[in-house]
């Protein structure tokens, strides 16, 4: 191969995507090795001998191979989205805002679940480093302090959306104004002329719970309805707690006339309870859900909600973490984005006593 | 450095993920480079100038830094999932089996949705290619020829799940029993006594919605009741068509008993479509769903359904994927999982004339 070609080789690597295409097949023929070698010497994979290694990458020098380029739109950089499970339509909100903003980025989205087991955690972790993934969004999760640590000292980014635990961690987080939600929720059934209104929670390790808690009980005090704690129903934000929780609320010597249930999940299941028993929503119960999952438009009847704007939590957190992967300075690093109250037809005036 | 310790770091490689921790901070040190610069050598990045590339991978030579590692188990894989869009439900429940596979072979999920834009997919492929990805499920999706074609001659394994088109490509796919299915959902509703069926219907670009009707068909002329095509509503498998779909039935001189709805949430926007006519589910009108997402437990009347079984579609697409990966020839390229009848509370006998 003469210099000649070289140059030739030069004035056409205007490709789209920045790499020289014939070169690759090329590099293979003349170092006497497959393609896939070439590919993966030049994407920095292991199993390839030092002396082959030596002589392809000496090849790609002399011969001006363009390797994955520094221009932006070309990098081929990665990001993880971690979960604890994958066992929500909620979990798909969140994966859709994150994948845009990334892909707008050319970054790849590593999506995974850790099911809160360290096992689980320590795997992810090993692959992650050997992925070189250039930062992390934790979604209502938390690491156990070792990974925490290990990420800071790889000087990986991590942007936490739903914190779980109180924010020791120095870690930008992403949430939503849960306690203003909880608190639009109950006023919204207290104007309706409730008085007595049940409450299903979420898990009172994430923030999120405590904080939607606190707003309902934060209304009705403003209102001066006493808060009864007979009135709030433990759960874990899945339907089986919101069933279990309305039949709870329903047994009571003094029921409840509306529900807010801490998601709608929880909402649907409170909904279906309702149903066995012969009850109407709303004309003999209201209940209101959080979240706003697409499908609960769709719900019989639709459900008044609050709205958490998931995909755009997402967004964010995604451009946070390009901007931290970037060295680029936050505005902010702890972000809650507004709730917005969806009245549909699930609520409605208790009936006359 | 002396040649004793090199040897006490060898005896020191056992660790966790195959990687001698110590090392690459040395070799920064001692390459006069900082540790990121280190990683982007080692995870061929390429935003280090030709010279420091060659002191760096000398050094790693000479200290017997461990790359990734080819041990299973050790190896940092990529595998691109790819769904046209990210705004169904069912969309977790395949990202779920296909993680779930490739975490525990330590092979990264990148999810994206390619949202049948010629652009998008195109930047897909070129962040492919800089990922160097190990493989492809593409879900209910085509790639242009085009892109397929690179994908092939990159050496890129491609699995598809529900194919659109007629299997014109070579590509190993997974599906479910569709056939099967629409035939047992209108066999349950004929069993009942119904012989007015509205069938709402998927996309007919979709090969899984074909199927779904044939099925509907077959099943009712096995039974030796005539096919009514003016029975038969077009619908995207989004709840919005089912809503309208059931109005247009509803609207009919001499409307249906039954519907089936090819999608769960056709089958909700269906019923949510009865409730605002006053009619009951399923004292009114019978109504099937198919896919038996989670949440149709809980919907109000519990869904009768057709189970695919979604997450085991994407464990067995990424159990195939990896073996293609590896060279392993796999027992059969296509495969279509069994569906099930779910009967639950929206299905009940005509009322009587």
């Amino acid at each position: 191969m003469v210099a000649g070609e070289r140059t030739q080789r030069k004035a056409g690597t205007g490709s789209p995507d920045g790499v020289a295409k014939v070169t690759i097949t090329e590099i293979a023929r003349e170092a006497g090795v497959s393609v896939p070698t070439v590919s993966r010497v030049v994407n920095g994979r292991s199993d390839v001998s030092h002396a082959t290694r030596a002589r392809i990458e000496d090849l790609l020098h002399r011969h001006g191979y363009r390797r994955r380029s520094t221009a932006p739109g070309a990098r081929a950089a990665l990001l993880d989205l971690v979960f604890n499970d994958l066992d929500s339509p909620w979990a798909v909100e969140i994966i859709r805002g994150v994948e845009e903003v990334a892909h707008e980025a050319s970054v790849g989205t590593v999506v995974s679940a850790i099911h809160d087991r360290a096992g689980d955690a320590r795997q992810w972790m090993t692959n992650l480093r050997a992925r070189a993934s250039d930062g992390v969004i934790l979604v209502t999760s938390v690491l156990e302090p070792g990974l925490q640590d290990e990420l800071q000292r790889l000087g990986v980014p991590l942007v936490v959306i739903d914190p779980a635990g109180s924010p020791a961690t120095e870690a930008p987080t992403v949430g939503a104004t849960n306690w203003a939600g909880g608190m639009a929720a109950t006023e919204h059934l207290l104007q309706l002329g409730h008085r007595r209104i049940g409450f299903i929670q979420g898990p009172p390790r994430l923030l999120c719970s405590r904080a939607r808690l606190d707003g309902y009980r934060a209304a009705l005090d403003v209102s001066g309805v006493a808060v009864d704690d007979a009135l709030v129903m433990p759960g874990d934000f899945y339907h089986e707690s919101g069933f279990t929780g309305a039949g709870r609320l329903l047994d009571l010597d003094e029921p409840p006339t509306a529900i807010f249930a801490a998601s709608d999940q929880m909402a649907l299941g409170a909904i279906e309870a309702l149903r066995r028993r012969g009850l109407r929503v709303p004309e003999d119960m209201s209940v209101v859900g959080f979240d706003d999952l697409p499908e609960v438009r769709w719900s019989s009847p639709p459900l008044t909600t609050v709205r958490q704007p998931l995909s755009e939590m997402g967004k964010l957190a995604a451009r946070m973490l390009l901007d931290l992967a970037r060295s680029v300075d936050l505005a902010s690093p702890r972000v809650e984005l507004a709730t917005e109250l969806v009245v549909r037809a699930s609520t409605a005036a208790p009936r006359r006593a």
